[in-house]
């Protein structure tokens, strides 16, 4: 099935422990199509500047991501600037320059209207309802928000909350858009808000899959060195989201499966600055992980 | 197989933003061994004052626990105030009154000088070495410690440690003795100093179980009310040693099983103050959560 992302191709300046890289690949939509490219078809929706490096869109190209969608506009791509600590669950952002991303109003082009699976990045949910007006209804539609949505726009989240299958955000929004400090009663409060389903990231704790239905947990696949964690979330989401394309039908088990490679895709992410370790693996050293993360846990 | 514990037993009192008790039934032998006694037969070592309520030494012996090696003696009994925030995860220690805990001394009892399995609760390194010397050889050592005997003993902690089996100690805690801040380091750090394996307790988060032969990583069984986390962590080790008790051969398998039955164990002990959770459940309980949590983590 086909995948259609919306969200942000961007160029982060990250410090970690481990060192610092100015003007890397960053953005949603990157570290997302990326990990889902493993699995199926993926097209970007998003915006970047005249200054955006050719190479970058070239490196999406040669992986068979769709990048017809990528606009470029007048001025300069969407920066951000971050450092972690040395525990690094603490991110501080140094600075955000939206850039082009500002005025970001996704349009989708005509041959891209009928995707099988929509995964609406973090953008404002203005946005986000934007684009399913644009689209003939998906078979599956996901999505992303932050703490800057719930704030600003909770109401616009919520009604397009409902229109959602599955939900993807972390532990502290997660706590943040329900009032819930416990993480089982917020994704329960979550879900009886609209979206079918909640998926909370809790990053090197795993994740929590909660719906109506029925619930999984999961560790994170356990890592000895962690470089630098940006977009481990995005990763994530492609990698359950990659997964979910290749179903014939989308049920329990094949949910529960696509959780542990989206934690396995990020387990990947982090090792390295940008997408740096995403590019260097193939489905072999995906398969090897998931056998073992398998081992790891059985009981 | 037979399990003597050796730790504290002691009266707590605990405030959590569900409530305030005061002069509860507490410390780590107590937790432990009502853990363990739903899978088999405990005895405790411990001390107790004067002032200890009879009706909790009778609260133990009802449910098989070996009571001969508490002494009672001279003074008061180990106290324990502390304060939970909404975080749970964050304890104030309001006062610490070590009363005839102080002079806590473990000498064993003949009759309970050859158990199968020897659980060292936490106290002082040098404590749980004498004891070592005083029984024969158990088919299974494990231990527990805090932070304060690996700042203030830590060389008699590692000299004691290679004769240990399963070392058990909390996230931050094998962080503080590892100087890794990264757990699956200080897991490999901790193992290289002596003991043949090593436990992770990381609460809400799950458990680690790190060995030369493997490992193992397990969610904690998820829960919507947390009351009081006080002994969960003692808890947990009850479970996990006393599900080891009733095996014939402890192997890679039944060690996986035991550290979630020490999980389910944790899970029921936080849902109230004190033991009064565990108090209330029944080995069919146990195992119906059991295979709950089998559900909820298979993939």
């Amino acid at each position: 099935m086909s995948i259609l992302v919306v969200g942000s191709v961007a160029l982060d300046s990250i410090e970690t422990p481990f060192g610092k890289k100015d003007e890397i690949l960053g953005g949603s939509a990157t570290f997302f199509s990326i990990s889902a490219s493993f699995f199926g078809k993926v097209n970007i929706i998003a915006t970047v500047g005249e200054d955006f490096p050719k190479r970058y869109l070239q490196l999406l190209k040669e992986r068979g991501i769709g990048t017809n969608g990528i606009t470029i506009a007048k001025g300069k791509t969407f920066r951000w600037e971050g450092r972690y600590e040395y525990d690094m669950n603490i991110a501080h952002t140094l600075a955000t320059h939206l850039n082009v991303f500002q005025d970001f109003a996704p349009e989708i082009p005509h041959a891209l209207r009928n995707p099988n699976i929509l995964f609406l990045a973090n953008i404002d949910p203005d946005l986000q309802e934007s684009v399913l007006k644009q689209v003939k209804r998906p078979k599956l539609i996901a999505c992303d928000s932050m703490n800057h949505w719930i704030t600003s726009k909770k109401r616009s989240l919520e009604k397009f909350l409902h229109k959602v299958d599955i939900f993807l955000l972390n532990d502290a929004e997660a706590r943040q858009f329900s009032g819930e400090s416990n993480l089982m009663k917020a994704a329960k409060a979550i879900t009886s808000k609209g979206p079918k389903s909640v998926v909370i990231k809790k990053g090197e704790h795993g994740v929590i899959y909660y719906s109506r239905r029925g619930h999984f947990v999961a560790p994170a696949y356990p890592l000895e060195y962690v470089h630098d964690p940006t977009g481990a979330g995005d990763t994530f989401a492609g990698g359950v989201i990659g997964y979910l394309s290749r179903a014939k039908k989308i049920d329990d088990a094949i949910i529960r499966k696509s959780m542990v490679y989206g934690s396995i895709m990020a387990s990947f992410a982090v090792e390295d600055f940008s997408v740096n370790r995403l590019l260097g693996i193939k489905l072999p050293d995906i398969n090897r992980r998931y056998a073992d993360f398998k081992k790891l846990t059985r009981f």
